[in-house]
């Protein structure tokens, strides 16, 4: 590991005025390894003090250190080497290659390098081996930065429960049903009138991301080339008016059908890099599982294990496929902000970036 | 048909005060058929005036006539021969027993009787035919009466959008996951502290119901033995904060795999036997299929069509089983006490009760 | 009364794709006078079918006459001589001038001209002679049309429960604190993240118009000099997470203190010069009395009475001032386009337009 | 202070698994001064594991300690001096007397003493001489314990508000509206139907408590006898669907009108006797002031200070009294179980337990 114990390293945001940005900013601001010195935001707010310009929507107050930043253009000159993307999919593609080729690693919750066959698309617990894909990416694109993504908070939630069974038993399909909060779609995101004691079944492009995802996480990394896992995954996603915590409905079946203690066993189990590494990020536990019979739910148990743990509850045998559960997730904290931070702490440890 | 043009049929309501008792009223204060003459519920309540005793919790005001009605016990001796069940669970068994062995039909909504194997588990438009099990019940139980009952508010929306594609392709396997409105837990049932912003990833014999009963609406009757319909059901129930309308998340696997464009159609086509007969809770059209991306939705939706059509909407292929879609059905009305009255007007019109 | 019995008057909408241009679209489609001949709305949709651009986010289907009519720009020369403004206050200063100029008589829910000394700001049961402001109007302005507007949503709740009262004992002091609905707001107005389980205790420029608009359609027009009622009016203006209809906790003081029944007495007699012309949007009655000690309700009773009545209740005594109670009032109905709709229909029957 | 450093004072508390006693519970299991040793609840729990029967319903998880202690009866005989009530107001009477009279400081929630003229209504930063009516309270009842009450959980949260302003400027009239928080109405408490994007303008009994509290709470002390502050309190008390946190719009009328600067910087300068003796549950200021022109907001804004000041927003000119504000305060912590807790902290602090 590089990182100098009596040095923090420094590190910007791009895109810090908006919501995921602003998560990145709590999250960094007491951060045992990363000194937050550089927001980077639209043309529009750079040369602002970063409280004059945001419209602040996270529960606790803007870090004390933040308010009186200066915000930066989002261009690649600012003074650090990692740099954590809350940037919008319109402009994400030509801002982060920018900051890539001019040597910053970019950890980035954007979709738009996503699945590129080159990119890593990390859940530090589950494919940390992924993160040699960008010796390739650099290589092929002749970038001395590179561009580390996480996934779709939907597919985080889900996938953080499927890695130890797919691991143990072999998954062979996944039906998944979302029940997703309102805090997922930004600000000003959803209209209260679309909401307010209503259901919309339809999130765009929510649904393909969640099944490509989950297939390039869980997939198999063979020198440079990245091997989709090979089970379906069909997906329904909706927004309910849920303020933080994407619930999912979960039916799966298995190579090998398991018994129900198993499969509560081997989530109990479950441990990954960040945990063996005790990254500063890192939940003790990657995946709860709740006994109780309603449990787990979003407005209550969302914040529960920082929010970056998978919660599970209801397990039970499924008449179709084999077993059917519900997990719940945070999606702005483990489902963005809190993922990439979390591949910048492996990167930082495993000293990748050196 | 039996039914005089110039005189209205009496007919009772059983559980009067409650939520469903409440939406029978409703919808028999201006039915051009039946004449609402008594209203009974339990002790506490009997002798009083109808208005004076009701916890009215209706959109609609209390309807003129029923106000000023005087509320009997649950005994059978009303005066009229049919009766519409919104009775408890807790009671339902012996109540409804006394009135069926008395002579009175009763159209129950009730789940008490519903997977017994002598007893019609009716959605009007999809089995009419197992209004025969009638015959056998009444041998087998000595009873002049009869009850007959309609399916789970979950199983009746849903099963509205199965029977036509059974009917033409055979469903092989059913996935659904439910968004339930609090209205279905009648009143005070879900309390505000649980349901406020948040999901309830659990609710209690849901699931069940809505696996078995489907199989048994879509079942085959063979003279007095029905068989279930030989596909797998498996549901996740959820309650969401929404006031009136399960919408369900479907995916189904068929014996020949139909294309988007014929399940649309074959839905469209659908008609039953109410629409032929126009009886008069009849809708136009049993399903209604709606083109836009993101709806049906519950808040904006449960209302058209007076409330007695499944709405379908977002039917797409699905990766894993053929297809996927969402419906929408009214939970109080098609799937609670309108259910029953259709079923009474089909008995009527068929001449059954004479 | 000018209008032919047989010929429909020919109308616009100036700002259709909004959504009190959409309230407006609706009230007008079956209107017994009006003919709903043109829609005109911003550059951005003119010269589209109107359902091919429209966010329709009414309860009720687009009326069909609507769909398929073509946008024109906001520029006065539409085929009709009334239009109806559900204009932006961004851009209503001009456009509603330049439709008046030109012979057009714009009735208007824009609050740009409501508080100019020449132009009625009219509740048509409150101050139906303020329509005589017109002919000052048009003197002053050279204009050959005019402009008649109708008040902001909270202050028509408020003022119509007001009027009778003023009227009877005289107010000497308004204290009113209001629970908005988010419709109120316009679409998308309210984001979800902001409001969803909270109230917010702002909203901009609400206070000032309620306090002094009430003022202004409780004056006294003496020639063209109006004078505004000599009482105070205070208020707290808030949003909270419900879809329609405002509720306001008023407090009052007035010359002579009466007795609650000699207050209720007068609401449920109160009528004005829509229920004696009979004009087609006319509530049977202006102000609905409700005796149950918890309502009115905005979701439960907001649609009662089309709409168009302000429902009183909790009438009892005030320690500090003299009585209290809560008013509710449809918020886009009375509150926007109804208003204006009614006004417009004093002005054809009473041949003003001529 | 009788309380040796080193061993901490043994409580207990009554109703233990309703909603307050939940709060209390919470407060203890890691206070400082107190050891929670004892739980007592209704017959039907006694005998019980707390964990098996309590129906917990806070966000933070039981305290390890709590889960396993075993209810005993609501009999004074329990093991400690001090007592938290949490008793249901049908109840309370005999209980709480019982124990008072048996020598235990009873410290409640309950409304049943509150305005007894020889019990306390404390809170604890404006009348920590009240206490003093304890010594009266003993001699006329002949109680070795006694009862010390806290107030109304809107009464609390406007009166803190209150009570610097009045010290300086002298109140002549109060208008509050509240925006109640359903968690105020303990579980099950409010259904869901009843308040989902609804608002309720009445709950039973409040604003006569909001009346009559505020008045004693400010009202002064003279030997025994204790006469309520000479100013009017005009309530409207309405529910709202949120979780956590009344909000109330307050308008005042002073002796003599301050400038807006000088009611803030009252609100800022005020201290209490808590802050003064540094009490554990004492939070560092008891008014916080916002400046954003649109909070606080009960969502957002609830838990911030602990849930143990009032914070107050929009000060501003009220043209019918002298100013205008909102106010803001956690109805469950400072409004219930939190006043309990640091009422008991003074009495122990100042010895009156010896």
């Amino acid at each position: 590991m590089s990182k100098n114990k009596f040095e923090k390293i420094p590190v910007g945001v791009l895109g810090a005025t908006g919501m995921v940005g602003q998560k990145f900013i709590l999250l960094l601001a007491e951060h045992p390894w990363f000194e937050l010195t550089e927001l980077a935001a639209s043309e529009r707010s750079s040369g602002n003090r970063y409280e004059d310009v945001v419209n602040w929507k996270q529960g606790a107050a803007i870090p004390e250190k933040a308010r009186g930043m200066v915000i930066k253009p989002c261009e690649p000159n600012l003074k650090c080497r990692i740099v954590f993307s809350g940037l919008d999919a319109s402009v994400a593609t030509e801002v982060e290659k920018a900051f890539a080729e001019k040597g910053y690693w970019v950890f980035s919750n954007a979709r738009n390098y996503r699945m590129e066959a080159d990119v890593p698309l990390m859940v530090t617990e589950i494919n940390p081996d992924h993160l040699e894909l960008v010796r390739h990416q650099q290589r092929k694109r002749r970038w001395t930065g590179a561009i580390v993504t996480n996934p779709n908070c939907s597919a985080t939630v889900l996938v953080l429960s499927l890695a130890p069974l797919h691991r143990r038993f072999g998954i062979e399909a996944v039906q998944v049903t979302t029940f997703q909060a309102i805090s997922g779609a930004g600000y000003p995101g959803v209209a209260s009138l679309d909401i307010l004691g209503n259901v919309i079944p339809f999130i765009s492009g929510e649904e393909e991301k969640i099944e490509c995802e989950t297939q390039k996480i869980l997939g198999t990394l063979e020198g440079d080339s990245l091997t989709l896992a090979p089970f379906v995954v069909s997906a329904h996603a909706n927004r309910v008016p849920v303020e933080e915590g994407h619930l999912e409905c979960v039916s799966l079946r298995f190579k090998q059908r398991p018994a129900i203690e198993e499969v509560i066993e081997c989530w109990r189990e479950f441990k990954g890099v960040p945990q063996e590494l005790q990254l500063p990020s890192a939940p003790l536990k990657p995946v709860i599982v709740f006994s109780e019979r309603d449990r787990p739910q979003p407005r209550i148990d969302v914040w529960k294990y920082n929010g970056m743990s998978s919660m599970v509850g209801r397990v039970r045998a499924c008449s179709l496929l084999h077993i059917k559960y519900v997990v719940l997730g945070h999606n702005t904290v483990r489902g963005a902000a809190g993922a990439s931070v979390l591949n910048a702490e492996l990167a930082v440890k495993r000293g990748v970036l050196d």
